[in-house]
């Protein structure tokens, strides 16, 4: 069975690694417009050989797009078109609203699973992939009964088999959660990032006065914008309202301060400690 | 020699186990409020015995003050008043101007030395403490030529001892500095928290689809309320600067968004992105 990703970064790279283990007969080919990316993807043993879109979509039972989302937006429908009958074309997308449109008035609709891992990390490009990214973690998939019963056996068989757990929710659903649970940490991180830089213009401050604390709650900060642009204006509404939300709950803390409010302190950190509990859940999982 | 500590928590408890290692034949006294805190810190071998504060002080050559900072405040100038002539008193406060201030009319300023390291973890109280926590990290000193030659040349050599680097600053430059790159990062952290669990009203949404990214910027929100309300407190017209700096900075982006400016976004992460080699200098360290 040949496998084509488009987009041979941290995402594809690490589910082409995961899965070649798994199935070492599988056969792998690269599509990305960077033939850097492409040498260092064979070099790493990411794929077996990159080859351009049509050749390598001609020939593969299943294509993963792996792109930003911007272009998996502009690529989708060109790739339903180009998709050879039976063949399943799955994307790992951190938006899901638009993204679906994109595919829902195809006539090869079916042939789409719209899916999304709950995995990634603040690095880039083929270099950055690893074979333990994705297991262990979850999958979201969206509008699953808009997908073909193969399509979808295929996709969930092969997350399933690197140790992923599926989830399944409406493209709406994913985007709000998602605004919360990871677009905004991201945004939080890039702004905490730029204030402490503006502020301590000479860097050696920072290295000697930072602690582990703000290296963990900043490295988000060193996400691709490449990436990232895209998923806030495609999520620009969720990610708005969720931002607006976090710039409130600022400007309370902010008052609290300002007027000497001690309990009122104690009383909302003692709020945020319930993620404790959330996070012991994460962190089992 | 005798060393007391004052609040057997995260970092006495680890500057102990620290030092002990280095000087097996050290006596450490343990002075704590919560008598179940004195009991797990004999049992894990950071302290020798517990005492009452003035028999523990009376026989000291070193007291380490390590509890939340509006109790260092407090104490500070009851434990100068107590302290054996030749003694030295010095404290791990994450805030210094207002704790200098409550020692600088002392007639016995001079036996006191006034320290923070840049080192911590979202957990307190003594079982937190472990040996590996100091090594390694920076230590601020404040004022350091208000104190006695012989009681800096004591604490220097402790914390030298036990693998810390040592950097001087004044207790204003001290607490600007902290505002931005320690205690913002836990505001955030806490914010962050509280947003999510509002909007996620339903934990077991932030488990299936939060990553490690979401637990690695939310992870402050887990500190300890007793310990930071005080520190926010004592260093809020700092903080409630930074503070103003981040949610204007947070504003800038939600305006980007809103306004789908696309190359105003790419170069507010670009810019961000600079904290990359920041992150790298302190993982060096």
């Amino acid at each position: 069975m040949n496998v084509s990703i488009i987009g041979i970064g941290l995402l594809g790279g690490s589910f082409a690694l995961a899965v070649r283990e798994k199935y070492p007969k599988m056969h792998f080919i690269g599509v990305d417009t960077s033939p850097v990316h492409g040498q260092l993807a064979i070099a790493k043993g990411i794929v077996d050989e990159c080859l351009p879109l049509e050749e390598a979509v001609a020939k593969s039972t299943l294509v993963l797009l792996a792109t930003p989302v911007n272009i998996i937006t502009d690529m989708l429908p060109k790739l339903l078109d180009l998709l050879p009958e039976g063949a399943t074309l799955t994307d790992l997308g951190s938006t899901k609203e638009l993204i679906c449109d994109a595919a829902d008035q195809h006539p090869k609709r079916a042939q789409y699973v719209a899916a999304h891992p709950m995995a990634g990390t603040e690095n880039s490009g083929p270099g950055a992939a690893f074979r333990d990214l994705l297991p262990g973690k979850n999958l979201i998939i969206c509008d699953r009964e808009k997908s073909a019963p193969d399509s979808i056996k295929l996709v969930e068989a092969l997350f399933r088999d690197i140790g992923m757990k599926i989830f399944y929710m409406t493209p709406k659903e994913h985007d709000l959660h998602l605004a919360y649970v990871s677009h905004l940490s991201h945004v939080s991180a890039f702004a905490l990032g730029l204030t402490v830089l503006e502020k301590e213009k000479d860097e050696n401050t920072i290295f000697e006065m930072a602690s582990t604390g703000f290296s963990s709650t900043v490295r988000l900060a060193k996400s691709s914008p490449q990436m990232w642009a895209p998923i806030f204006d495609q999520n620009r509404q969720n990610v708005s309202k969720a931002l607006g939300d976090y710039i409130e709950f600022l400007q309370q803390y902010k008052a609290i301060i300002d007027n000497q409010d001690i309990a009122g302190s104690l009383d909302y950190m003692q709020r945020a400690n319930v993620i404790r509990r959330v996070l012991e859940g994460i962190e089992k999982k």
